[in-house]
């Protein structure tokens, strides 16, 4: 593994990082590895990671609510509740620095998921 | 704050958790508070808050990308890359019980407002 790497001239590789080394085994791009780049890319792939887990614990959760909903006969969708929860969102975002409309574009997008989820739920599965 | 709760008849509000009711000031559906939806919602609340602020720090860190790939004049796609972390993230996906489908949806969302954004500075911001 990454045999190419320490042959030869181990010192012209002193700029990379050992552990971008060991954990990106291959370039994701044609030319040779950018260490610059693929640093980068190990944290953006940690963070993704994260997101990901974040989501699946997100829809246990309104897999859950969705049944309740269906047993308490309670509507799949809550307007009140998604505009609450989207000026929320939007705030938070504001104070991260991170784009508001952006912010509401994604928790509609997650809404929008859950929302058909609890109508398949009310529809038997 | 929030005396209307507290004056009268505080035993009445026994099933309700304590948390739910210093953190959810008012009831998010026309009828009374569901305690168990408001519990829900509570875990929903703090997982939304978690995800908002990874997003603002990937996109903290894809600026960053952004900038150097466009003093580095490489392109701001890169279909490679963008199909391994597809791959990589439908893995992790199906090992946390979530939608695989879902998830590239979900990257395939955020992939495109990044390079939204390395379009943007490309051209000058």
């Amino acid at each position: 593994m990454a045999a190419h790497r320490t042959l030869g001239k181990p010192g012209l590789d002193a700029s990379v990082p050992a552990m971008a080394n060991l954990t990106e085994p291959a370039p994701d791009h044609a030319g040779p590895e950018d260490p610059v780049l693929a640093s980068y890319r190990k944290s953006i792939d940690n963070i993704d990671a994260a997101l990901i887990h974040m989501l699946a614990e997100r829809f246990r959760i309104t897999q859950a609510v969705g049944e309740y909903k269906a047993t308490a006969s309670l509507p799949p969708a809550d307007p009140n509740r998604e505009a609450r929860q989207i000026a929320r969102l939007r705030s938070l975002a504001v104070e991260a620095n991170l784009d508001p409309e952006f912010s509401e574009k994604f928790i509609r997008f997650v809404i929008d998921e859950v929302i058909r989820h609890h109508e398949k739920a009310r529809n038997g599965g």
